[in-house]
């Protein structure tokens, strides 16, 4: 995640300077900038004077920190680690840097907790891999100053990625809690014998898939309402939408159901080739 | 839902026989098909020979189905009128004939349910609009033959669809259960504050929407899971998708949610121009 968010923030003509513990880190990441240049390229992300040569590698973080305007942290997703390099960092920058955490499940509010000045912790999560997928979660902890995360949201947009407001801290934030109540829903109707697990890919790929790149949940039912639009739409289909709710599964990952899901992407594969 | 299923089979090449008892219906639907038939022709789905001529109207039910290989039903969503609806066509229809069903909601048990040759009734649900989306879910009721469901299948592919085997009836279906559990997680955030309609469209559609519309959800799991797959990713990953499927919301749609979603919709319609 660090490595690609390194060949984004490069692609759109920053300066990045990287610190990773790991040995051999800096070979794999100069590695996987190269990698991904061609894509950034290919996809017209690359900005003017934009170079994968301003990246600059420090084995120590206090260096790598020393003159950062905006830091984009993607360790280790555990609570204990991440506190600790919150608080390092916190002492390493500059006052006005801003600190982004890439935590796809972990609270800022417990992140920021040993930082002097948490008012500038905020959550970066993007959906991966970070130099392709536009969104970024971006949310504050209960420290958070309100101005650092509009602040960071201005900093993504302006390098061209889509950031959404996180205004709760919830377990999963915002996108991979829908993503896992559409999984939810395919786990069950593959337990229930209901579709093949090739099948299930099917739907969402040739059917809502399909919207869902153009636009919204929201949007796409408003405009299935016709003139009358949303309103409409809940008016008309509502009771609908709420039987089907009502009929949802809440399925366990049994052993069985996961053999069950394994085997079929397996077949799904094989039907492709 | 009617007239786009008509404009596909003739942009595919099909001779056409329609009938709606509705008034003006003829003039409608030869004006959808119209409208319809240059989208078609963008999209490259004009088969030689195909023509918007080779469009009949029928007053009358038993004429139009008199000679038919396949129809495509696609009448009010009541089970009364469904069941009365297939009785005349299984009485129309030579005994070759397949009769699908586009409802959304209906299981095809009971509407085979006074058919004389209920065999030959499937379920053949189109994704809206049929014109442009590939999926259809197939599938039967308890009298349904399963040789009635291959031929259905074989013929929507045939056609350039994208035809899913539904072999439970359930509520929903398959793809509006996967809807309804997406949305099931939106409203609720939206309820609790978490997030703006706007940007839980955003969070969709430039994120993980831009995967949905290229594979389904199991084999982008399977894609996350790197060399070890679906199996990997589950071991991997399996423990937060179940502390995120514990935490997901159940909400009703009331009427103060209702409102909350209907003026974000607006207020996002608002940013957007």
């Amino acid at each position: 995640i660090g490595a690609s968010w390194a060949a984004y923030f490069l692609a759109r003509g920053l300066d990045v300077e990287a610190t990773d513990p790991a040995e051999g880190a800096e070979h794999r990441l100069r590695e996987a900038v190269a990698r991904h240049w061609s894509v950034l390229q290919h996809q017209g992300l690359l900005a003017a004077g934009a170079c994968p040569e301003r990246l600059r590698f420090h084995a120590v973080l206090e260096e790598a920190l020393a003159h950062a305007d905006f830091v984009q942290e993607s360790g280790p997703e555990r609570l204990d680690i991440k506190i600790d390099l919150f608080g390092r960092m916190d002492a390493a920058a500059p006052p006005h840097a801003l600190l982004a955490s890439s935590s796809s499940g972990l609270a800022v509010t417990e992140i920021q907790a040993r930082c002097r000045h948490p008012q500038r912790v905020v959550l970066g999560h993007p959906f991966s891999p970070p130099h392709l997928i536009p969104l970024v979660e971006v949310g504050g902890g209960q420290k958070t100053s309100p101005q650092a995360v509009e602040q960071a949201m201005d900093f993504y947009a302006a390098l061209g990625k889509r950031p959404i407001h996180v205004r709760r801290e919830m377990p999963g934030h915002i996108v991979n809690r829908l993503q896992a109540a559409l999984w939810r829903e395919a786990f069950h109707l593959v337990e229930q014998g209901a579709a093949s697990v090739a099948d299930i890919d099917t739907a969402i790929a040739h059917g809502p898939g399909l919207r869902w790149a153009l636009m919204g949940p929201f949007m796409n039912l408003h405009l299935a309402g016709g003139e009358g639009g949303m309103e409409h739409l809940l008016a008309h289909l509502g009771a609908s939408i709420e039987a089907w709710w009502d009929d949802l599964g809440a399925p366990t990952l049994t052993p069985e159901l996961r053999r069950q899901v394994v085997q079929g992407v397996e077949d799904a594969r094989r039907e492709r080739t």
